[in-house]
Formats: C-alpha cells, structure tokens, sequence
C-alpha cells in the first residue's frame, strides 16, 4: 500500500482523493487545508484524517507521496519542504509565477527532482496522448503545422484573475505545454493579444500565439477567455503524410435531427474537471505507480519551467507587438 | 451529336433536359408535353422545339434517344412504340404498376431491351455508387445484414396517393432496388406495416420490411412517408470485416456551435430532386454515352421487373403478416 | 457508511468493488468467491475482507447491501435468501432462463421487490438516459419507429454459449429492455434468424426482429454475435417532430487524415466493459444512493421478467417464422 | 439570350462554357484562345464559334458578356478593352500582380466598373456563403476571432510558380477575400513564412497569418502548399454567441468501420475544380444574371483591389517579420 496525504481540500483535491481511494494498492490518509472544516468534511467521505498544517503530512514517516494541491504561492515552499522530508511529489501547474523563482527551486531541489512530477494533467487524456504518440511514431511525418485552439467556457473571477499572473501564465501554460510535448523546444513567439469582454479586468482575455520550434516547425495558438459552447480544446498536427485532429468532447452523445437542423449534440463538456476526468484519474494512477517504481515520474520540474518561459515571453510579446525569444534554461539550474 | 427528345416537361422532364444541354456531344431537339405552354417553356429556355404528342419524337428520323419522363400509365405504350420506331430509350420507374403487364411488355420488346435504360438515378448517386463498387470488391467480405432506412421528408397529395399503387410500387421500390443491386436476387420478404398519419389516405405510410436474399444475407428497410428533417436517406452494409455506412447529404454544410449544441447542420437535403441532383446528370451522361456506344446500358427494364416483383411481394406480406415469396422471372419472358 | 459485500470476484464482480471504493460513504466489506483466491485477490487491494461462501455475506449483520455477481443459475438463491436476510441486493440480468422460475421467484420476493435492483447497465449510460429523458420529454413526439443496431464484437467461448440460454435471452435481451424502456410494453414480436459464422455452436448467431409495441410503433433490432471493428450499440428513436440518435463511441477521439481517407477515429469500443464503464458506476452509485434512501430502487425484478418474456417469444418466432406475441405478468406474479 | 464569349479554352474556360451551356435563357457564342486547336475543341463540343483572338469578342455587337479567363498578364488589357466596347466582363482574379497597376486600370474603367465582376469564386460556395449571411444575420454576435486553414494539395509545376507573384497574391489572396467578406476591412497583417518543400522554387511555401480587422477581430490563416489528404478548405467564425464552422468535402461519403478504424470517408476533394464545381456554376449564373439586370454584379474591382493590397502586405511581413499595415485604396482611385 502506498500511502498518501492530499494538500488541499478544494475541488482539485477532491478529484485527486477520489482516484487514490479508488487505486488498489494506494490509501487516502491525510487530507491537509487550513480552512476550518475543509479537510474534515473530504477525509470523512474516504475515511481519512484530517489536519489544518502541511507539516502533519510532512513529519508522518507512514506517508510515502503529498499530492500539493495548495494555492500557487505555496507550491514551491511546499516542493523544498517535502523534498528535505523525502517525499514524493505531485504538484499542481505551474510551480510558480516568477520564472527565476522556479530556476531557483529547481536548483535547490537538484537531483531529487526526479521524485517530483509536475500536474499537466492534459499530457493524460488518453485522446491527447494518442495524438503525440502517434506523431512520434512519424505517422504523419515531421510535424510542420500545429494548429491549437484553447477557449476556456468564461472568466474567472476578478480576485482570481488578480494573482492569476496572467492569460498566458494562467492558461495558455497548458497550451504551451502541449506545443512543446510536440513540437520539442520552442525557439520564438510572437503573440496579438485582444481584450473581448470589458468586463473582463485583465491585460488581454484572448490572443492569437504563433510559436516557432527549434526545427522551423510552427504552432499557432488561438486562446479565448469565453466560449458559449463550453471548454474548447482542439488540437490538430499536420505534417507531409497527413494530419491528426482531437475535436472536442460533447457532454451528451445523443444527435439531434429537426426540421432545422441534423446532428447537434449536447454542447461541449463544461469545464476542465469533466473534460478532463480520466485524465485525473489517469495522472494519479501514473504518479501511484511511479511512486512505486513501476513507471516514468513525469512531467517534471523542467517540464513545468519550459512551459513558464515561454508564458513569460508570450506575456512580453504581447506587450511589445514583437517577436520574442524564450529564455533558455539557466546554466546550472538542472 | 446525339440528338435527344425529352417526353414530359414536368420537374424531372426539366432536369434531365438541363443535363442534355450541358453535355457536350449532346443536342436537346424536342420537348414534348400534352399540356399547353409546358413543353414551349422548357424548350424555349434551351433553344429547342415543343411538341403535344408523342408521335412527334417517335416519327422524326433526326431524334437518336428518347427521355420517357410522362405518367406511369403510358409507360409500357411509348416504350413500345420507341422501340418500333428504333429509338434508344430511357424510362422512369416503374415499368407499370402491375407485374403481368411489365412482363408483357418485356416480351414483347424482345432483343430490343439492350437498348433501354431504366431511370433508377440512386444507382448513379456517387456515394451509392462507391459503396456498391467497394461491396463487390469484397472491401467487408461477403455482405451479411443490410440496413436501409429511407423515408420521404412528406406524403404526396392525396391524388397521386390514389394512383401511385402503394408504398412499395411508389417509394419503397427504389430501396428494393438498391437491396438486389448489393444483395443479388431477393428470395422472400417480410414486412409490419404501419398507418401513422390520420390524413394519408393510403392503407400504409410506413413499413418495416425484412428481405431474405438467396444468399441468406438479410436487409431490413425502414420507411415512412414523412421525416421532419428532410429526406432521410441511408444505406449500411455489413460483413465479416467491416461496414460501409452511406449518411445522410445535408443542405448546408456549416456546423453551429451555440450554448446550447454543437456540430448541427442545416437539415437534410429536401428530396430527391436536391439529394440526387448529381445522380440525375451522371445518370444521363451514362445514357448519353450509352446511346453512342461508349458504355453500358443499365439498369435495364430486368432490373425494373425484379424490383416490382418485390413491391408486389411486400404489399402481400403487409397485408397477411406472413413472409411471402418473390415471384421470378416467367420463361421465356426475358 | 453503507458497508457492502460482493459475489463473485470476476471481471464484472472487480468493476463494482472499484466503484464502492471510490464512493463516498460506502465500504467494501466482504468479497465471496468459491474458486480459491479469487476473492483474497480482490478483497486485498481494496482493504475488504474474503470469504468463500455466500453465507458470509447474508449471515453477517454489519452488511447493509449485497451485489449479486454469480452466475445466472444461483441468481434465483441468492435473491431469495437475501431478501430473507434483510438485505439491500444488487443483481446481474438475467433473473434465470427461464421465465416460469423468474415468475415464481418474484411471487416468493413479493413486496420485498422494491429492495431490489437488476442489473441493466445500459440504462444508466449518460448518452441512453440522455436518450430516453428527451423521447419522455416529448422532443421528438410520440415515438413511431426504433431502430436498434446490437453486435458483439466476438462469439464468447462455447462453453458459455450452451449455458447462455441462446442469443436472445442472453444478449438480444438487453437491446429488449432498451425497447421497453422507450416503447412501453411490447405485444409481439417477429424475428429472421441467421446463422453466419459456421463455427458458432448456436442455433443463431446473428438475427433481425421487428417488435410491435402495445400503441404501435414498431422497433427494429438488428443484431450480430461478431463485429470486426467492436462492440456496436447503436439507437435511433424516430417520431413526427424528428429523430434522436446514439452513435457508438471509440477507443480514440484523433482523427486521422491521410493521402487514402479522412476523419478515421480508432474502432469502436471493444466490449461491454469499455462502452459502458461510466453507466456501471453510475448504475452502482445509484444502488448505493437507493440503499440509502435517497433514490429510487430500479429497474426491478419486474422489468428483468419482461425483458426475458419478450426474448422466450423472440426464441419461439425465430424457430417458428411467426410473429409471436409475448406472455404478459401472470395474474398475483407482481 | 444573353450572348457570351469565354476568352481562354483551358481547365476553367471550359468550367465557365459548360455553365452558359447549361443555362437558360444563355448561350455560348464564341470561345477564343490562340493555342491553335483549343478554342476549336471547346467550342465545337458546345456548337459555338472559335477565334483566336480576343478582339473577334470585343468587335462582336452581338456579344453581350465577355469571360476574361485569359493569363493573368492580360488581365488589364482585357478588362479596358471590355469597357471601351461597352460588355459586360467576368475577370478571373487576381486584377493584376502589381498592386498600382491594379489601382491605374480601376481609375481608368471608372464608373463602368459597376459592369464588371472579379472571380472570386469561394464567395458562391453555397457553404461560405451561408456562413457569410449567417455572421452577417449576428448568430454568433460580432465576430472576434476567425480560424481559415487553407491548404493545396500539391505545389504547382516551377514555371507557374515563377510568374505567380509569390504564395499571397496567388493563393492566399482568396483567403485574404474571405477574412475580408467576413471581418470587414484589414488593418494589418504579421506573417511567420515557412519553407517546408526543398524542391519548391519560391520563397515561402507554408505561412501562419495574423490579420488584424479594423474592428479589433484577429482572423489567423494557416497556409500550405501540400496538403496529403488533398484540397483543405475551412473556416471557423467565433463570436460571443457561438461559433459557425465550416470543414472540408469530401471526394466520397461513404464511410468505412474496420478492424482498425471507424468513420473513414474517401480524402478531401482533390482540388479547387472539384470543391468549388457548384461555386463556379452559380458564379456564372449569378454573372448571368447581374447582365440581364436581374441581380447585383459582385465581387467588383475594388473587392479585387483590396485583396491584392492585403496580399502585397503579407509579402512585406514576411520578409521584414514585422507586423504591415494594409495600403489603403488611393484618393481618387475609386
């Protein structure tokens, strides 16, 4: 039995406790949130304890792996802490906002970072995996076109949106990723920002990104704060054999025909926890796993500072309306 | 230049003479229509002469082929009197309403039935076209079950109900057609009749049918004299290896994504004449080349008997609720 | 805490101890499998005690709740003395094979009927439920004709064949409930019978019916013990304001675009335990809410005696070549 | 009658000749090419004259309408010649490659340019321009963002590539039409070119464009010279209220279900003469039409005009890498 403690009672913690309960060979034990109430109300549901401190997970040499599901700004005192306890680590993207911070933890974590994965839950959906599986596999041959839509279904809230660090830091990483997962290291971008919603407080709620790769091969990126139909989230790689397309998920298979019109479904799923939902469950299977030794412990801290570099060129270029490098890792850092 | 009449300037008389304009090598010559000012109009619209008999087209040395486009009731006289005049002939389905008249007819034609051509336009539908071809090609192995769902988008009048010899001599037909053209020759049939609409002065407006071929593949058709969405028109056709589905054509091919669906077309195309516009032409240019000798005559009038003959089987099994045989060929008939 | 025990530690056995695990406020207590190890196996990576005898389970007050996985011929005794018991139960479809046994159980269960669930997971799948809600909803008006497409992906082994009762009562018989579930009651039912794959030791291996519902619609099930590219359920529901329809869903959402062909996604899902791993879940999570309380208790005892009524008919008409109508509840069954 | 004349007996004079052909109350009078035998060929088949000379056209009085489907380098020669013998003229696009050249012949034509229409052809598609009337109608409300992918399915032989002015003003020009049917007038235009295709002689033969509207609407257009799947044509509209989408045709509907994979059709159609068949037709229709004053003569010069001064601005952007403003229409031009 792999034994586990989850920092954060929220919905993302509410997610990642369920899988472990459901995993054979894993056990919920602690579930950590200093709001009061929080912890107890989740550990209850799965027979767990509960606790307000992170150092209850920490300091209990029965855990073996902390899922970090707390607020960005904790994450990369939660990394160094578990690391000195010995721990496994799963944390929430990204690892933080300022990307000479995340050099500096990946510094100071140095070689245990290969016991600490980084939660870009999308590299889990099975969809999306096939899709960069089979690009590797060179069925369509080298990549030369990556076309990315990403719409998330509204806004979030305003106070949200103040620490968010951003349209790019916030919620392109994910796309950023993605890109990188395919194309491999990503040399430029450059970026027209768009403010859609005045209601939206923030610099830009969309933005059209085209990214080059170290090998010339280009991904553009079409972002929107809103999307009426649901969470948008399409991929398609195309290279000199042909293309492969992921289209959305609908939250209802059943097709329409009237006297107006033929095949509507449902609308696309809500939101990332449904569209997402094996994802989830699959990410903490492999983490479980990995924490065992029976697979790969990855994405990893590197995975997350690439995708925080070219967030941070990706803000700049949207600001100066030029073409912007992204910042090599740091000699040293890994 | 083969020089063409077209009998009836009715909707169909006026598409296949629009296809006989467009095709190079061809020349429409001779509208005829009974009504007055019809066949003027159409002619006038093309260059061509008009005419009220059809004497007119049989009689004129100068006219290579003739388009039997008038009532079903005359049929089997002005394909007997274009085959005396030694005219190369197309003919709508169905041959006549009554079996034992069709295989007098084709007695009578004799030899001469090489040089008729039956208008069963879905067998020049691109699409059923490539699904048969792939069906002989052995593309999912010896075909095993049939699906066919075909239903009109709304009843005819009631006085083209009354002459129309029922919904399998009229509409259902087509289908029969279509199941021998992939099954080969149909041993019995079986069909639950259904009266869903109170206005239809007709015993049946919908049908299931089930079709035994001599092979022992099945086919089941499913029909209705109305379809909210359009005319519905699917084929699907299933072996040990596969399946190849026909959908539906729809009349516009932008897809509507709102908050509340995703994916929805425009409805499908009205009816025949929008669905199988294409086939019109095709079928047509196949005519055309046929008269002058560059390609095959067919479907022939065989083929419009052995449908009928299936027709005349399922109106029988509606009516006793017992499966019932198909009747073949008489000797000597063909 | 609703404390549970399962019969039966095979492959569908395994699917709901997962799904206790997993819900909240429910425990896994007991696992019972006479083959020896197989209930430790299970039991252990969730935590949960084993056992060899049913005895264990129904004996045994802690246990609120009973899943009912052992083969069909203790389905009866394991009902009976588990309503003697007390307990809540949860049991796999068919009730038995045969109906007068199924009849003579529910005459035994009497009003402790609705404490118990049969197992038609297909009715819990979000896409069918979707389907089913807007059918009852009125969407499409009174529903007129069902077409129901049902194939396997393989024969199972023949040593289950000569147990299963035959294809209608062990696999049809699903696609029946389905057709009552949208229809109503169904009055009779007519049926082609094929025999395809000359290995199969069946007397049918594939087949089409044609079921008559008490107010007249008319439902096609199409049906096939083999599919090369997997487990094929598909549902379309037609009425006069349009149609609604359940495609199937595939292993992978990519689509790929070549030089030969466009818009290919992976083949269907392989079986059961892959299409329908949502609708067990839901349909466990259901139990375990009615269990509580805090839903209803269903579908019963008297929609598995249905479902087995319409498929002894569609045995009987298949050997018969008859429409055969179906035996109703007998007078002080229910 | 309308009486017209086709300069050009290749792939799209004869495209244009079947069209008059066809239509009512049209006729073909006379083709022109100086290839010695086309024009003859062409004509012959549709019973009209051959000449070799564009001005056997412009000196008919008996010629009321004239398709100028000559070489793009006559384009300006045409076009004036037409005006001053008064026809009405139908020129393929582009006007010119040279962007002032454009603007001195649409001083010179001046207020005849109302009798003048530029062969954009998308524009008739059925398809686009539902999606056009659809955006315009504010289905999705004011449109925000616009996604064009735009793909041949093989590059061009290296002489056509040598007088084609470079991928903008040959192949992308119709794209940028489009975005500017769609969003209203181009402010600017940034540009990443890619060189994908080493035996391509040209200096871009792949590009990512970003098109910025006067409104504020950003509209990216994906480009390549190769597609392995064939024609690739689509569009996605996306606004507040939803999106519209238009994707590509297909050469054959019928869709296979193997062992391997599901819901394959044939490839895109293969090229612009098989995926814009209907456009072209009701293009010359609506042509037709706007000569016998029954409809409106557009897409006119400054439609043309427009495109050519976005593709001219594309050009520089990919050269410079920097973001072009779009050269505005001259004082006095227009």
């Amino acid at each position: 039995m792999t034994v586990v403690a989850v920092l954060g009672a929220g919905r993302i913690g509410a997610v990642h406790a369920r899988s472990i309960a459901a995993a054979p060979d894993a056990e919920l034990a602690l579930v950590v949130d200093p709001v009061p109430g929080a912890a107890e109300a989740l550990a209850g549901a799965h027979g767990a304890r509960a606790a307000g401190d992170a150092a209850a997970a920490f300091q209990d040499p029965a855990i073996d792996a902390v899922v970090i599901g707390s607020p960005t700004r904790y994450h990369v005192q939660h990394i160094l802490e578990g690391v000195a306890a010995g721990k496994a680590l799963f944390v929430e993207k990204p690892i933080d906002l300022d990307l000479a911070r995340a050099d500096d933890c990946i510094r100071q974590v140095g070689a245990a970072r290969d016991r600490v994965m980084v939660g870009f839950n999308r590299r889990f959906d099975p969809s999306t995996a096939s899709l960069r599986q089979r690009v590797r596999d060179g069925e369509i041959g080298a990549l030369e076109q990556l076309s990315i839509v990403s719409r998330d279904p509204a806004p979030p809230p305003a106070a949200y949106l103040r620490g968010s660090g951003g349209i790019f830091k916030d919620m392109v990483i994910h796309d950023f990723d993605t890109a990188r997962s395919l194309l491999g290291e990503i040399d430029s971008v450059a970026v027209t920002g768009q403010h859609l919603d005045p209601d939206v407080e923030d610099e830009w709620d969309a933005a059209a990104s085209t990214l080059v790769g170290v090998g010339g091969a280009v991904c553009t990126i079409v972002t929107s704060r809103h999307c009426a139909t649901g969470y948008d989230q399409r991929i398609e790689a195309f290279g000199p054999l042909g293309s492969l397309r992921l289209e959305n998920q609908v939250t209802d298979g059943v097709r329409a025909y009237t006297r107006d019109s033929a095949g509507a479904t449902g609308p696309f799923q809500n939101f990332f926890l449904e569209r997402y939902a094996d994802a989830y469950r699959i990410e903490m299977d492999a983490f479980l796993r990995a924490v065992r030794g029976d697979g790969p412990m990855g994405p990893g801290l590197l995975d997350g500072r690439q995708a925080l570099a070219i967030a941070e060129a990706a803000t700049e270029a949207a600001r100066t309306g030029t073409r912007v490098r992204v910042q090599p890792l740091p000699v040293g850092a890994a």
